[in-house]
């Protein structure tokens, strides 16, 4: 939509010593309403761009898109009055910002209606890891490996780099991006948020009709926790690369799901964690 | 509980050249149900440990249990059956690792019931970011603030680094701890999610009557988002301190409040977002 995704503002620098005024550049940081079908299924605060790729990366990576074609992604699903449609009750209006925090992915009512989703994991998840992980296995299956050569994945940092563009004007922002086998870069997108930015990759190519992903590669500017994995696993990746640590409940998931898992890739270097 | 909060497991180390097979050690995760009185607050991916700090913490940011005193917080709060009691209906058993995956605050049902927590903002909160400042403002008003000196709060990564002790032995995991004006470290928590190490500090200092924390300082190892900033100010803290950077949300909201916030501090120097 060619909004901002970074703000300038004036702040202070201390050097030590002393403090001087300065221009700076921030990350936009907005919340986002995702609705499937006119459902809400979550509200997550992500820096503004890609929001279509956002929202039907996070349906897809939650399992609510599985067996059915997204027919349309739009903004301002839902007036207050309801519905769900671009017209305001009272006829046509400009848009406003807030317009645009507001995505609905539509299935023509074929996906299930959602439940709003609780942080990070449903209460129905049995509140240990084991199930989860059982419940991803049942769902997901095993994915179809492709061998990537560690040299690669080792390098996927330095391949990501120069496209980190709204890294290079804040120095805070978390970018994910998919590769081949080759080295080629697919897509990569930048957001506040570790999650959003693996969900627009997703969405991404789940748009292009490239999932399963079997034939690339995902890297992570961050951690790799159970949740990096689970997106990984639903996009069906054939390998993920974390630039920092993954955490145990991680290794697990990744070793079950079969999928290539690498740690702290820097400088050439990473820790392979899965297979085990 | 004494369970453990990182774990062994075998990982290659790939140095560019060899792959050679070495112990490693990563951080646990696991789910972590909150309730309150009962009822379901949220689920959180954590690390064990402080579990009883995390759920209050939690509470407190949320603006759960503002004015209603906490008479007990335990593990394991619901069975299957339904009724709060730590014993199975059918007589005494063996509790197991996934009782201690659920904790309740209980406040003798003066709280108010909770509306289980949608991920990272309510739905309710208007999906614009000045509408949850304005409400923050309205509920928490503006921060009676101590002023922190900036060498200070530039030298704090450096006074917390030789306590972050699960980081030394997995590499990457987040702290948050809290400074008295004179530099002494009051708290610091390590947890794989930065929310959580931040409740744990708040949680810490709630359960220890130490709230409004108007005489502290918080340090966070990660980035200033717009809901560290909310907990920041829910908890009372007069400054707040990010290694990385902060959003542009972040910045408004610590304006508002009237909190003052630094990011990048890193090598004795720091970036002031706020005030203004």
């Amino acid at each position: 939509m060619g909004r901002g995704r970074t703000r300038g503002l004036m702040s202070r620098r201390f050097d030590g010593e002393h403090t001087v005024a300065d221009s700076d550049e921030v990350v936009v940081e907005e919340p986002m309403e995702i609705r499937l079908d006119g459902h809400l299924v979550a509200t997550t605060m992500r820096t503004p761009g890609h929001d279509f790729e956002l929202a039907v990366g996070f349906c897809h990576s939650d399992g609510l898109i599985d067996d059915v074609t997204v027919q349309q992604v739009r903004y301002c699903a839902a007036w207050p009055g309801g519905d769900a449609d671009a017209t305001a009750p009272s006829g046509r209006r400009r848009a406003s910002d807030s317009d645009y925090n507001v995505v609905t992915v539509d299935t023509g009512g074929l996906a299930a209606i959602p439940e709003p989703r609780l942080n990070t994991v449903s209460a129905a998840c049995g509140i240990c890891g084991a199930p989860s992980i059982d419940q991803l296995c049942e769902r997901l299956g095993t994915i179809a490996t492709v061998e990537f050569p560690l040299p690669l994945l080792a390098s996927l940092p330095d391949l990501v780099r120069p496209s980190q563009r709204l890294f290079d004007r804040t120095g805070s922002i978390h970018a994910a991006a998919a590769f081949t086998v080759d080295g080629t870069m697919v897509a990569i997108r930048e957001d506040i948020g570790r999650h959003n930015a693996v969900d627009k990759v997703v969405g991404h190519l789940r748009l292009a009709g490239q999932l399963p992903a079997t034939d690339l590669a995902l890297f992570v500017s961050g951690r790799a926790s159970f949740e990096m994995v689970q997106k990984a696993w639903a996009a069906g990746f054939s390998a993920l690369v974390a630039v920092s640590g993954p955490s145990s409940m991680a290794v697990e998931a990744a070793r079950a799901a079969g999928m290539t898992m690498a740690g702290f890739a820097r400088d050439g270097k990473l820790n392979l964690y899965s297979p085990a």
